[in-house]
């Protein structure tokens, strides 16, 4: 049961946009640049940046919605998303999105497990500071979004099927527009809202 | 040497909000919101919530600046400050807030680790709805904030009189409008603009 009251039916960080508006805000907004907005790093990397951290830090509600949106973005590749959370440096994904995951992961521990060696590494495999920044944030972000979800014992759905309803939207859309009112929350659920 | 390019002599987020003020804005946004805007929840107590979580995280800018935030709130005692980060049940704070650190700490290791016993102690003491959820929120924010912060290994002045010199400003003023421009952040930190 999760630690504050949260409307029926609105899993994760979903139904806590609907408890503080103010916050979900720019919440929201941070992830749209960080996920969504247009950047030199695919959608796609960037939503499997957000998946690993997530899985790192156990969160089945983000590992699998983000990892959701990261197979929308791969063709549906469902499999390379899998193979990505087991052991990137083995996964079929470019050689600068295994030397930025690998600086991920250490953010997911701790800002200061980030060593120069680490970013020359993602540098001379064509990183920009952009990238960088865009890499170390996301790592960041999800070590808050993480907590966030689990700290107040929010609802993860178990059946894939329902995250994967929701990835082709945010995929298009992105995470500006999520809604923070509880009726057009449900309404994007295909929940009654009365 | 931080691992992006900073402007000289802005330290801590105050250079990376420079460097991409695209995700300065939420953030600036978001931490106006969970510390400075109106709240049952004092400015000072969630100063301290944010200034034990830094701690924690060993992230000296974060737990110094916002140390000497919570100092201007508490009337300037920063013995207070200390004594809190060293050991909040023992200090003289009111029940109601070490109940609600003690659920930060909790969120600073993993969200995971929040049981429904640490939020009922909180809620026997007073504590809200919205208070369990901005704190359980603010912990997890500094647990992206810190990571931030050292994850790009930005520079942090050692001179705590520094970090005096801009709290009274930020205690005042609050978050939303610390300046994204390089100009304006050097001017605001008494630096040549030029």
């Amino acid at each position: 049961m999760p630690h504050v009251s949260i409307p029926d039916g609105l899993p994760g960080i979903r139904g806590l946009f609907t408890v503080r508006p103010e916050t979900a805000k720019p919440l929201c907004e941070l992830a749209d640049v960080l996920l969504h907005q247009p950047n030199s790093l695919s959608p796609g990397d960037r939503e499997l940046i957000a998946t690993v951290v997530s899985a790192r830090n156990d969160c089945l509600y983000c590992q699998t919605s983000h990892g959701a949106v990261a197979a929308e973005h791969v063709g549906g590749d469902e499999a390379l998303v899998a193979a990505v959370k087991r052991d990137f440096e083995s996964a079929a994904i470019s050689p600068k999105l295994k030397a930025l995951l690998a600086i991920a992961v250490k953010v997911q521990d701790s800002g200061k497990r980030v060593q120069p060696e680490d970013v020359a590494r993602a540098r001379a495999e064509g990183a920009s500071d952009v990238e960088v920044h865009d890499t170390v944030l996301i790592a960041a972000a999800f070590c808050m979004f993480n907590r966030y979800v689990d700290g107040l014992a929010t609802w993860a759905p178990s059946d894939p099927a329902s995250y994967r309803a929701r990835a082709g939207h945010i995929a298009k859309s992105g995470y500006a527009t999520i809604p923070t009112d509880v009726g057009a929350a449900r309404a994007v659920s295909g929940l009654p809202t009365t």
